[in-house]
């Protein structure tokens, strides 16, 4: 099974789409996944994917839309009336149309909305444009099978039926109340095995995992994976069920929130990606880079304030480089763990204890590195062990201190309610770079007595 | 609902273990789910775990098994005998049992697996158990649904009845040949609103995304994620139909692959948790900071050879910290955009052009900075317009060159089948410290002339 679309295979198609071979084109993609075509389509200049966009049938077109790249997607948007923007909703699910909608400007919105076919259809996508997108609500669907307490088993399956039409994937039969109430769920299984008079009531599991509109999308990611679920029914406030969420769409919430994480530890404030504008991407760098550059300034003068010895110890200036390194890269290791078990929710025990546990690792570690930083200078450069023994005491001070600074600003930061994500990569490395650099001339100092 | 255990409900259930009070613990844990116990149990110390797992039934003790932090786990297996350890696999779906099997001593395996007592469960352990646990085959489950294309619905549904008995989720329904080969595949959905009479061949659909046993698990879930699929089979070299995967299994693959990247970039070379013993961080964590230290002593040698420069031009070692930590910073941020996009597969483009994005980006990005850096130096450290812009001009040549790298060594690293996230976090800051500050002061030398 081939899963990559080849570049001879995008070639054909940009030569077919010059010649306006209509027919020919479609041939070749009739057996292709729509995925692969919107990986094409990612490919193409933005006037020969807008012509085989409008040349696919609006089935297949609105699964591709979904696929695309964000940049093309808002090309082909651009190019389509608002009547043909919902012809391609319409085949949506909820959750996905919704989506879509939220790119588009405000006018276009209701303009969208307006021209919709399906009333019940535009019904459920107003209502989930009410939620925030960081919500269960946000991520919901309204396609799913909900069936009534007091229905047996024949009326079940004749409604389910009819339901089914609409959800594409059927992962557990939601059962109600009158009011809509959520009390539990049939599984498809237990359903096509039981007799056809048998009521709802009598078979249907009055256990349920269900989170509330409200829930944050991070926490459902938490619970689904906990729970090992696949799908998870939401209810607003009274308990009524509202809505569906299903494991894909929490798959692209875990991505995200590991991806955002692990910008942050680089230094990138925004959610960008490789292929975003020169000018998205300096959004998302500069401010960090400004934030490193005025720490360093701050370092800088601090070590102009110890210009006096330069004169006598001029080995110690060379070295600052070293130790602000150091205590960046001890600080970082520390903190991208901490925050990594905060995320995974695998952090247990007490502050101290935690403090203390990474005390000692950054005594064990920084003394194992003084030993041959001490014999390095002494044999490769020749210093003097008096200055030797106070660069390398330094530097496991400065370890030690980089390490607990590490460890102790994120999980605050958590329980303060602050993403603790941001306190890693330059944050870290830029605070351990002053506070690193005080204390190395500060021990010095002390030591050497200048 | 709550998902969360509390202090208090721990500290509860210690006094009733205390107590040995065991009618009362199970009352008390009658109402949580498996997953929540496994959390409890993390929480205990590993006596009273293991007295917990014991009066716990093996239907749920087998699901809380799965669940637990690893160390809890070794303690609880290492108490238990080969017979039931066989036990609580007997309970297991096969991809699950092999997880755990994997973690048994060499004799303690061969053990376990004589004792499972169905005979077909072992036979399938077995066979799972010769897969590379990177791949398709190490993730496969033995438990899914296979219907003939020669059967009726009424056939399939009386035999799909039978084999779900084993199956705790039904995805979709596998068709295959006489000779078990994948054909293509039946929809429940489908199955359940067609008539008894209907041949498989008639209905079943024949196209179906399939993976092989040897495909890396990384790109099963790529395939998985790509075409939204919440389950895939699994075929061997002759197309026979041999497993099944689950989206579960690769959510956990997702996130696995997320935090080591993540851990990569901050220095961390192995899979640990912040709740891992002193030595297994140790292990990860030294030898990247043994990497830098030896990297930043270069760079201190370098800045050394330059010491005749220092009478005059003291103020230029005051800023080697500043030019080294500006270097790290941007080539962290070039290298950590360039990594995320090849694992997110969304890198298009050639090298060249690439490369050129990301030296006008640093360049814009430099050029905001030299500018208040210049400004800064002068008005606030009263530093020669000749010396400031000396070192400013070094900060963007530096700044541009740093960018580059981290572009270019993860892309190079790729292309020669190396994992690029090793390109990240110390390794890049390292390498461009050094270079950094041998290029500072070459640029400060051409232009100064000492």
């Amino acid at each position: 099974m081939e899963f990559k679309i080849s570049k001879e295979f995008i070639q054909e198609i940009e030569g077919l789409i010059a010649e306006k071979n209509e027919r020919e084109i479609l041939r070749r993609l009739e057996d292709i996944h729509f995925a692969d075509i919107a990986e094409l389509m990612n490919e193409l200049d933005g006037e020969d994917a807008g012509y085989l966009f409008r040349i696919i049938e609006s089935e297949i077109s609105s699964e591709i839309l979904l696929e695309l790249d964000e940049e093309v997607r808002e090309k082909i948007l651009n190019n389509l009336s608002a009547k043909e923007i919902a012809e391609e909703l319409d085949e949506m699910d909820t959750d996905d149309a919704v989506d879509i909608i939220a790119e588009l400007s405000e006018e276009m919105k209701d303009e969208v909305i307006s021209e919709l076919e399906d009333f019940e259809h535009a019904k459920d996508i107003v209502e989930l444009l009410r939620y925030d997108e960081d919500t269960a609500g946000g991520l919901m669907a309204k396609e799913y099978i909900q069936v009534n307490e007091n229905w047996n088993v024949l009326t079940c399956i004749q409604e389910i039926r009819k339901q089914a039409e609409n959800v594409s994937r059927v992962h557990s039969i939601y059962v109600v109340d009158d009011e809509d109430r959520l009390k539990g769920r049939l599984s498809l299984k237990d359903l096509i095995t039981s007799s056809t008079t048998t009521q709802v009531k009598e078979i249907y599991i009055p256990k349920v995992d269900f989170v509330k509109v409200d829930t944050e999308d991070t926490e459902v990611a938490r619970i689904m994976q906990k729970y090992d679920l696949e799908a998870i029914p939401v209810v607003d406030e009274t308990g009524r069920l509202v809505g569906r969420i299903t494991i894909d769409d929490i798959v692209d919430v875990i991505k995200d929130e590991a991806d955002r994480d692990y910008q942050m530890a680089a230094g990138i404030s925004l959610d960008v990606e490789a292929d975003d504008s020169i000018w998205e991407l300096t959004k998302a760098r500069l401010p960090w880079l400004l934030l490193a550059l005025i720490g360093s300034f701050i370092a800088v003068n601090i070590s102009e304030g110890f210009s006096d010895a330069m004169d006598k110890y001029q080995t110690l200036f060379f070295f600052t480089p070293l130790v602000a390194a150091m205590a960046g890269n001890v600080g970082v290791q520390s903190s991208a763990i901490v925050v990594q078990g905060l995320a995974n929710n695998s952090l247990s025990g007490s502050l101290w204890k935690r403090l203390g546990k990474e005390m000692l690792l950054a005594l064990l570690n920084s003394t194992v590195l003084a030993v041959l930083l001490l014999l390095a200078t002494h044999f490769i450069m020749g210093t003097s062990y008096e200055i030797s023994s106070t660069i390398v005491l330094a530097l496991v001070t400065v370890m030690i201190l980089a390490s607990l600074i590490g460890t102790f600003i994120p999980i605050m930061l958590d329980k303060n309610g602050i993403d603790p994500a941001i306190a890693t990569g330059p944050f870290i490395t830029t605070s351990n770079d002053i506070f690193g650099i005080l204390i190395y001339f500060t021990i010095a100092k002390m030591i050497l007595g200048f």
